[in-house]
């Protein structure tokens, strides 16, 4: 269950320091044995600070603060511990969070609301945070340094088979910014300690409401457009700060457009080593949706077909099983047109107006199936909108980790 | 694959005859060997019909032609063929069900748009409607007779384990009448091959308007509201028969009362009969949502609860994994208080105000899951909306099922 992943990276990429972030682990002994499972970040005064956190209506306490504390648009650090979500953990969820708040802002000699917090691990358990990640921080503190992604992206892991990091650079008004990031996540929950967490940081100097703009839509492209298996966490969640240590001046929205690009291939990056680690995974899945009335509607209709049980399963099977395609399609709610609907594997395509191409020769698509990386083209025929998602196969892994007892 | 489901009923029930109504089974030859898959049904002259089809917007011809075929109200023909669904085959599609209607309108001397037409099999491949059903339905007409309900439900098996009927009796103005029905399905669609199709049949009178009101109300509460795998046929169909040889008064919709009781008993009980026979089913569910902000709202959680892999994978290791109930029903969207959220499993409370229950016990929960019938009840606290939905657990068996190949 431990093994790493089929699809996972040859090893933790080169990231660069960032300037105006030290970072520092711990093992704090939360739920994990002989692993780090706190991580604390320092930022600088000043940094700005955007976010997206997760839609679910039984949020974790974490994710209630960090929702507060964003309107702020300001931060100075970030706390994540891993084994326990403290989610669904009633008034001493809420309880945990100012006392793990009020040690970090102490330690660093910044203001409470400039501190942000994020918990992954199991659901309903109270989190020990007095006697646990409070007695760590002092010493966290006097241990930040920069550098050391690798740690920082291990001490956040729960049942990830691999850390996950990625970084890019751009241009500001002619000075170069560097963009590093980490991330957890494998299944959107996992034995019910996934959830998906992304830091991203910048010493570009970018203001609050631009830097939020450039993460909305980063995040709308990137992790809001994978998917395991269709549930989500309720402490997902999504930070990138920006130190200004680079000295690039103010910048507009014009400005930013390449600075955008850049923020969004880490996301993309990130994104697509959580499907890569996704639960029991053995292909990585693609599916470019064109032709829809809507990029809205391209999305719905791709993660339509990215979470079908079936359309997983046969990926699984390497079977190259376009009915369901077009099942997964018509369950969409979308507006679609059977008899103009264009269906491709691999480069190969399959229907078209509304039925098999003549003389369908499958046995490019088959050896295409038996890859690792499959890549499904659906176009919709009813107007211009298009999306991306990626996501995994359904397999007997997935059913051996989740089905597992908690314990 | 095909060893009987566990959760199989002892034996296929006693059916009463219905008063109007003949039936006919052959082997066509279609795709299977060896066994019955074609069905035709008689009924006779004036029989009202009703019923619900699939909403997939890349729905089969046969669904297409039910479609125009209901807003006449009257039929006196239904047939159905397994091993092809005739879907996705396009302008081939089309004219093989123009074939099977005139060849069925010919046989029994009626119009065409009393002939009721369903396909359930492999998606994207042509039926060769004139080669077999077309031939077939001479013989098919002069060996129609009543009763025989078992080979009925049998002609019209894909992956089905055990053929699927139910029955009920009512009173209407004092006069008895019965209602006999029976189903296919076994995943949302199996190896490209389930669909839902569900045929009711009653000999009470009961106007077209008022049968198809009975009948979308029974639907609801029944074949909409269970879920093996969230997926959604293109062929999905549910047609309810009334001859009138009962002879019962003119009734109006207070008359009815009884009808509609016994009408939704029958499509409950076959939608359970799918349920139990879902693709590797090990464990049949009932969650019952109260507490929602709307009828609806209750059916969209509870049906967010039964489609959650998660949630299906814990029922397949016996884990009482509430924290994976409390992300459901956070994802499904509508309106939830987290800290007035109660979940109970097996009679047993589990949390209440936003937290697991003091001094939780966890041995009969446990003892519960064990079993094959698995209770969750979910209370939102927020309003008085209801729902109850069933589904089944993922096990490995719905793996092997769905990621072997095609042939």
């Amino acid at each position: 269950m431990n093994t790493v992943s089929p699809l996972a990276p040859e090893r933790f990429p080169d990231l660069p320091e960032i300037g105006g972030v030290r970072v520092a682990t711990v093992e704090a002994g939360i739920r994990y044995k002989g692993r780090d499972d706190l991580l604390l970040v320092e930022l600088a005064p000043g940094t700005a600070i955007a976010g997206a956190l997760t839609r679910s209506l039984t949020a974790s306490a974490p994710v209630d603060w960090c929702r507060e504390a964003l309107t702020g648009g300001r931060a100075r650090a970030i706390v994540v511990n891993s084994g326990n979500a403290n989610a669904f953990t009633g008034r001493a969820g809420k309880t945990a969070v100012e006392h793990t708040v009020a040690a970090t802002a102490a330690a660093l000699g910044c203001a409470e609301r400039e501190v942000f917090v994020s918990s992954t691990g199991v659901i309903g358990e109270p989190l020990p945070a007095e006697s646990t990640i409070v007695q760590k921080l002092p010493g966290l503190a006097r241990a930040l340094a920069s550098g050391s992604w690798d740690r920082a992206a291990g001490a956040i892991m729960t049942t990830d088979t691999f850390p996950k990091g990625a970084s890019a650079t751009a241009k500001i008004g002619g000075r170069t910014v560097r963009i590093a990031g980490i991330a957890k996540g494998s299944g959107m929950i996992a034995p019910d300690m996934a959830t998906m967490l992304a830091y991203v940081f910048t010493d570009a100097a970018v203001p609050p409401d631009l830097l939020q703009r450039l993460t909305s839509r980063a995040v709308e492209r990137s992790f809001n457009a994978i998917t395991v298996d269709s549930d989500t966490s309720t402490s997902d969640t999504v930070l990138v700060a920006a130190t200004g240590a680079a000295g690039n001046p103010e910048p507009d929205a014009a400005m930013l457009r390449g600075f955008a690009r850049a923020l969004e291939a880490v996301c993309r990056d990130l994104a697509h080593q959580i499907i890569r680690d996704g639960e029991g995974a053995s292909k990585f899945v693609e599916i470019a949706v064109t032709g829809a009335a809507s990029a809205r509607a391209a999305k719905r209709i791709g993660l339509a077909i990215a979470n079908s049980p079936l359309v997983k399963t046969a990926i699984a099977g390497e079977d190259a099983n376009w009915g369901r395609i077009v099942m997964a399609v018509g369950k969409a709610g979308e507006k679609a047109d059977r008899d103009a609907l264009r269906i491709g594997i691999g480069g190969v395509e399959i229907t078209r107006g509304g039925q098999v191409v003549p003389d369908y020769d499958e046995t490019p698509v088959a050896r295409h199936m038996q890859g690792q990386d499959i890549r499904i083209a659906v176009d919709i025929g009813v107007g211009r909108g298009k999306a991306t998602v990626w996501t995994c196969d359904l397999t007997h892994g997935y059913i051996d980790i989740n089905g597992s007892y908690r314990s």
